[in-house]
């Protein structure tokens, strides 16, 4: 079976913001699949999908959640394969719960925690991580880069005075 | 079966700060078992610990866990007993990312949060929630209240000038 | 007399939010009743609302306030029943004051903290304190979970791809 | 009787930073009275000092806590005599829980706080206010200021190059 | 001269919500003067006006400011007169940054502080310290805080069910 | 050639805020120029704008960057001319993440910090710089301060009463 | 060239706490070279190093660094070759300065950030990325996670009551 | 007269760190002076010496203070020659509050501050201020740089592999 990284995001009301973390993929030409599963409201189906995903042939999960946000560690406890997670913006100080409880993991169980709401590096981060053997992959990422420094260095603004 | 408060840490690092947990349990005559069992480096021993002390009969479970302090909420997300969770004192802001990681559990799957480092404070409320059915548990609790308050009541420096 | 849950809330202004725990309480089958009394500015109404309360049977008290969040410590110094604290959202980095002014209490005095503006999470808690004695309570509770399981495995996103 | 001031400190554990507000007053001869009563753990105590202290003629609190630092809030809250807080150092981000506990008092019912330790300034700025009608006690601060500044302006250090 | 309470804001954008601090102490019955000065843009401004008030036999002086708020600490180090300082919400944190700029004032100097915008307080705390030897002040104080005492007191949702 | 200010801004939605350095210069007679150049996305192009603009004559860079804000660490380490910081507003507890980015650099490469959104400091302070040895704008400096000086010296409500 | 991980440091007085990643790449057979190099010191080397790296085969590049803590992003910005990053702890709230300016990476180029100080999950998750098309590795790291499962659950602690 | 730059510190417990700025400027060729006035406890001390030192022809200001650090605002409110700020380090966030009260200036008043305890990047700083007009200070500071340069280029430790 074809690779794919599985996106899950803890809750539905965070879904658009996830959602372009797929979009990226789709764009680096990653195949994907995103779910919305709570680490905390339904810890069965997150066992089953992440086991599931796992036989399917997932080769990265993108976990993103909010507040006290378990989900990336939750699923990282449960696998070797990276883990990415996602912070979700938030009320208390902008998000700085969540970003403390994604990125402080314990001595063992990594998570490859991205910026507050930064859903789109999340998918870049996944798509560097299968570029280490995809070749294809790998040079829609640095196409993706030079795409982004072109706009900057084309920028009429920019022009020497 | 008799019912009895499971207490869970994460890791043997702060298994001294914890034992007190169970000290003030033992004081108020409640039965209690401590287990060191990490929900991201065993999360397999940390489900069937969970199950199989609900079906021994644990009324209540007392979890403290550090840095991004998911233990609390894992066993949360898996019981609908009360789990009360005790944030570890760490090196960033002291013990914000614990406190943030354990308090801030999202709707439906609560997690009654203590002081950092509190673990008396545990044992006080786990002995709370058992007493509202077992009278001799609110006594030894109330007298455990009443002593402290003696304490300050007699202190030397605290009689009127 | 039948016991009941007591929710106190610091301000008129937090009612709406606070009032969420009652509608939860509500749904679970245990009779509740909500006060506003300020902890600063009616101190002697607080005091003889809780002796009042705890003589009419009260079992559980849920305390909701912003800023220097007292309400709930003081409730939890006049009586050794469980006291959960509601952290109401503010300015203050999201409402970190309130937080910290609630479950920062010290050795002896425990306050059951839930997360900033979770009141359905308060009386979920007060909920699962009642049911370690009712088995009815027991059963709605566990109910209201699976009932938000259910949602996330229905989800029709969440089917496998 | 004659006026003075009464502190008051949470905990033991305070008693030797508290000192210094005590040891200031006696410098700047303003009466004074030190007791160590708990909010969360004497609150009937506290109250009855309170009470009392009001019938003897104190003119000022000082109030003195860590961690959710009630005892300025509590005590402010039974009189409108000006209460001073001072917030004890701790281990979370130093002291930011009982600085907000203390400060973030809502409308209606003020707490005077100075820094977190201050304990000199406390007993300072209760000798302001008392010198507002004392002019005894407003020479004394005023030359206690005039003794800093000299200290300053005497430092060999400090000469013109 | 009669006495009164010298309100000082630091910027023209907070003038709203330091008003309130005059229309209190206006209710209390204590005169008070208000003004716009910035400590860093009008220093010698605030020099000649900080002497003149004095002069004219001002008993306390408020300061409100935000950001790197020092125009407290700045008049506090031109009298030993009683300055309150109100820290005024900003970006930053909701306003930690004049929090902590107005009350971490080091040994010798206090300035009394109040919550986050809350110029009532200030207000309440200044006609609390002029009430020491003004038994009117003193009454209108108490009256205040009785006011709102009945307020909670005759709320229709507050009576015993 | 003529020596100038570059100001540099990281991404094109600050750009707004940044002008108003622009503006500031050239009120105060300094010639500048204005570039959006990523230092994350653009690294080469930075080089690139950096050495020319040096060989060009610029004397102070100005730059401005938000989140993990390294644009002006990047140009510091490239450069012993002086560089200003400004921190970009934010979601993180309002810009926190990027003033300690930019402020917290390490022993033998500053960058002049100034407030978090305060582009128009930014640009005095590159003028007080340049007014070192420019007579000129060392006046338009001093004038820029009298002016706001007396906008407040003038203010009505700031009369004697 | 074999393939190998790029480990570097940002200062000297990191490098036992970093050295310790290369001690887990080696125990998981992962060849890996340490530097110390700092991003705003030695940019030109940091640059000639990286470049180097890229032709000799580096897959992965671990930057560990503390306060405004720049070099990974600094080399994140020269390569679409996966970044982790190490925030090294600190004075400044135990670190948060370092997280902050490592994690809040802008949209376009990730970082894939690790706990404050885990040095060792720096390495794994390398490992992790390098296990996708490396089956000895990610059997290796397999085998370390259940090196440590194991250690947990054969803990006589651990055994059932 | 010579040219020189005022260092200044608010409290004679931080001179040891400070003296490092005074060290770095003896090393780089820049006259100085170092005196410990505190901005609260000695106002009218700071004041002559401003005043003074500006008609001695001081170029720039070092002003080094802790807690509610207001020492290098108000020097800034007193002249439009550079302010250069050092956050000192203290109990509170590790010098959180320092750093907040002296880079958080308002409108018109900048202070160029480097980061908590940076004494000698203060030295460096104003070194690179003047060395705008003296080339022999701008060597100086390149010198400097090129040394911390060629310390990491020559460290054993990193030469390739």
């Amino acid at each position: 079976m074809d690779s794919f990284v599985a996106i899950i995001v803890g809750s539905r009301s965070d879904l658009d913001l996830v959602q372009k973390a797929a979009d990226m993929l789709d764009k680096l030409g990653v195949p994907n699949e995103l779910r919305v599963i709570s680490a905390h409201r339904a810890p069965d189906l997150l066992d089953s999908y992440v086991s599931g995903a796992i036989e399917r042939g997932v080769k990265v999960f993108i976990c993103a959640a909010g507040l006290a946000a378990h989900l990336p560690g939750v699923v990282a406890s449960k696998t070797t394969l990276p883990v990415i997670g996602i912070p979700m913006p938030g009320q208390l100080a902008g998000g700085l719960d969540a970003l403390l409880a994604i990125v402080q993991m314990p001595k063992g169980v990594p998570v490859a925690t991205v910026g507050v709401g930064q859903a789109e590096n999340a998918a870049l981060l996944a798509a560097q991580m299968l570029g280490l053997s995809d070749e294809a992959v790998a040079q829609a990422v640095a196409a993706q880069r030079a795409e982004a420094r072109r706009q900057i260095e084309q920028d009429p603004t920019n022009q020497p005075g």
